[in-house]
């Protein structure tokens, strides 16, 4: 039989009801023929309010014990649906972690998937099993003690189960209903995409598109998984919501798939630092140090000696930062006049495949910006993206206007 | 270091500031000299939700299943508690049943321990942890998958782990400060027992006592564990509680040591049965398939080849009696007039050692109970026991009567 694995989302388990009709999805792929790998997140909020207690108990947690204690909603939803399944008379059981069992490493909290045995789950289907349920986010580490794999693990857990069993699809049932060209909430103009290459998907989820966990996207297309992003709100054709897949199973590509932004930014600048070799290492290592994520760099022309040095990352790293910056200042490993910071600031990213086969992509999006006065206070590109940094007041506009000169609207 | 071990029930963990009251109890223990081994039900509430989720999505329900949902709320509790005593600088950590890991039978729902390896544990106290946190309630199958140990469990759990770790004690923490000679809401009178025999308590939690878990009461006095009783909501000093122990730890008892009475009863009498060999098996036989537990028996003196035979049962299992009895008839396997159900009764039973050395409890049990007019229609006896089958108006006036005239609110 060939394996399909489906996996819902918090929302999409919230109730006893919204279970059951998740179940009766899966018994309808049951129907077509399909051995099914299920895995569920925990029902919305559950998770959340674990977290809140091991917040409130604990300032400095173990994290050990904080997994253990945030992974027990996914246990109890991945009974339920086994019972429900039953219920409708498809035979089904539940796997917990570390019954599979999904093994990690172990770095609690954001482990990362090392192996998942085959054999018992597949005996169980030559004895006649129709579906697996199987608890998302959680794994165990080689000491034997409960993982997760961070906000979204569950659908890490469900596309390395689809690696793991050479199933023919992974379904991620959410509560959109594919991936857009662009947030609908910024321009109606935004367009759903039946198809989005892995490379694309991997750089949205990374730039701020929060449909599915950049994790789960590089497990995909390192292992070529099949991924559909569609809604369990809504009654789904074959070509339902959106296919992430190969770059080679998409015929034609535009240049520009989407448009992704981000407004979790902020901008620091080192005023007349002191220009010599090896200053770069001697103001990012001790950023590095720190657990600062610095995402863009430019530096401007040295002029008699000194240099200006700009850099992008999350807002809420901010505080470390400077605190790294001065602490090497006053140890003089680097010597600037002045930290200017700005977290009036947002990044707009041009996302493509299509960018490497199209020339001009990035002149054709300044000349956008421009159109709209909209002053670009830092880039950075990659094969397949352009990222500028604005003011975060002309974001939406930005957004609006990338939009509309990709004419991403047209199919 | 010596091993305590404490548990904690369902209310004593209901919040987290409850879990804050309980680990500060640990500390204490821990500053006394003691490695301790806390078992932990689910917060108060939990573990009724998680069982109506489990019968509105299911009513035929797959054991395993019920087991793997209902046994989730415990984990919470256990990290938690972990986290907490961490928190207060004490090394500790959870443990979930599979991770002792703590062998049972595959009768899900009502598991029986089979094994608690003490290797692993014992090993983390060696190299300094002071707590061993256990998520009480569950254990693991032969198969792997998770079971429970029946509603009260986790008494059983702290019982078992207290056999195997040969701890000086088991300490229950509840919302009771300890055994009581009956009900304190039935009569005043009533009073707290320093020292119960195991015997005692086992005959007092069949009959309805809902302080312990039978189960837990049977293991402590097959292993000699000193169990005691007493309240997570009150200072307690050495003596604080009951202990239920060895009868030779009790100096000098009385002939009754407390009441007891259940209101669940009901009574089946079979009207003009024809007497012969072997009618008893006819009757019990049909009545033991149909998973009937029969308590109380009486057969009334045979006249003319016929009797009249009573007999008393839980009250919900009354009317898979009545179908067993019936076909039993239509088959001819027994013959009798008329079946005459009573579900107005109640079981009023005085339990107490000494009454292996105290002669005539009976009869001024049956002399207090004509003195208020009370008629008893059923009568059972065990060495350290006699129950009584009465009109239920009559319970409360009976237990105090009982409580009266056996002074058992004399110390």
């Amino acid at each position: 039989m060939p394996i399909l694995v489906m996996k819902f989302g918090g929302t999409s388990v919230a109730t006893l009801d919204r279970i059951h009709r998740a179940s009766k999805r899966v018994a309808r792929e049951v129907a077509n023929g399909y051995d099914v790998i299920v895995v569920v997140s925990a029902m919305s909020g559950k998770t959340n309010e674990l977290v809140g207690w091991v917040d409130e108990t604990s300032k400095f947690y173990d994290a050990r014990e904080y997994d253990a204690v945030v992974s027990s909603g996914e246990n109890v939803t991945a009974g339920l649906m086994a019972l429900r399944l039953q219920e409708m008379d498809i035979p089904a059981r539940s796997w917990q972690g570390w019954q599979v069992p999904l093994k990690t490493n172990s770095a609690h909290s954001s482990a990362r998937i090392e192996e998942i045995p085959t054999d018992n789950i597949m005996a169980k289907f030559g004895q006649g099993m129709k579906v697996a349920v199987i608890a998302g986010f959680q794994g165990i580490s080689p000491e034997n003690r409960i993982t997760t794999l961070g906000r979204g693990g569950s659908d890490t857990t469900a596309v390395a189960f689809a690696a793991a069993f050479g199933a023919e699809r992974c379904d991620i049932y959410t509560d959109v209903d594919g991936v857009y060209t662009t947030d609908p909430r910024i321009t109606s103009k935004a367009r759903k995409l039946d198809k989005i290459a892995f490379e694309e998907m991997l750089e949205l989820a990374s730039l701020g598109a929060k449909v599915l966990q950049t994790r789960s996207v590089e497990l995909a297309m390192r292992f070529k998984v099949r991924l559909r992003v569609l809604s369990s709100f809504e009654d789904n054709n074959e070509s339902a919501g959106t296919l992430v897949c190969d770059e080679e199973d998409i015929v034609e590509s535009k240049a520009v798939a989407g448009v992704a932004y981000s407004r979790d930014e902020a901008k620091v600048t080192l005023i007349s630092v002191a220009d010599r070799p090896g200053i770069a290492a001697a103001i990012f290592g001790p950023l590095a140090e720190a657990g600062v994520n610095v995402d863009m760099i430019v530096q401007n022309i040295s002029e008699e000696g000194r240099t200006d040095m700009t850099f992008s990352l999350p807002v809420d790293q901010l505080a470390r930062a400077e605190k790294a910056m001065n602490a090497a200042k006053e140890k003089g490993a680097i010597n600037f006049h002045e930290l200017v910071a700005d977290t009036d600031v947002a990044k707009v990213s041009v996302v493509g495949i299509g960018m490497r086969s199209h020339a001009g992509v990035a002149a054709q999006m300044f000349r956008a910006l421009s159109a709209e006065g909209i002053n670009i206070k830092v880039i950075t590109t990659s094969e397949i993206k352009i990222s500028v940094l604005i003011d975060r007041k002309y974001m939406e506009l930005a957004v609006q206007a990338l939009h509309d000169t990709f004419e991403l609207e047209k199919a």
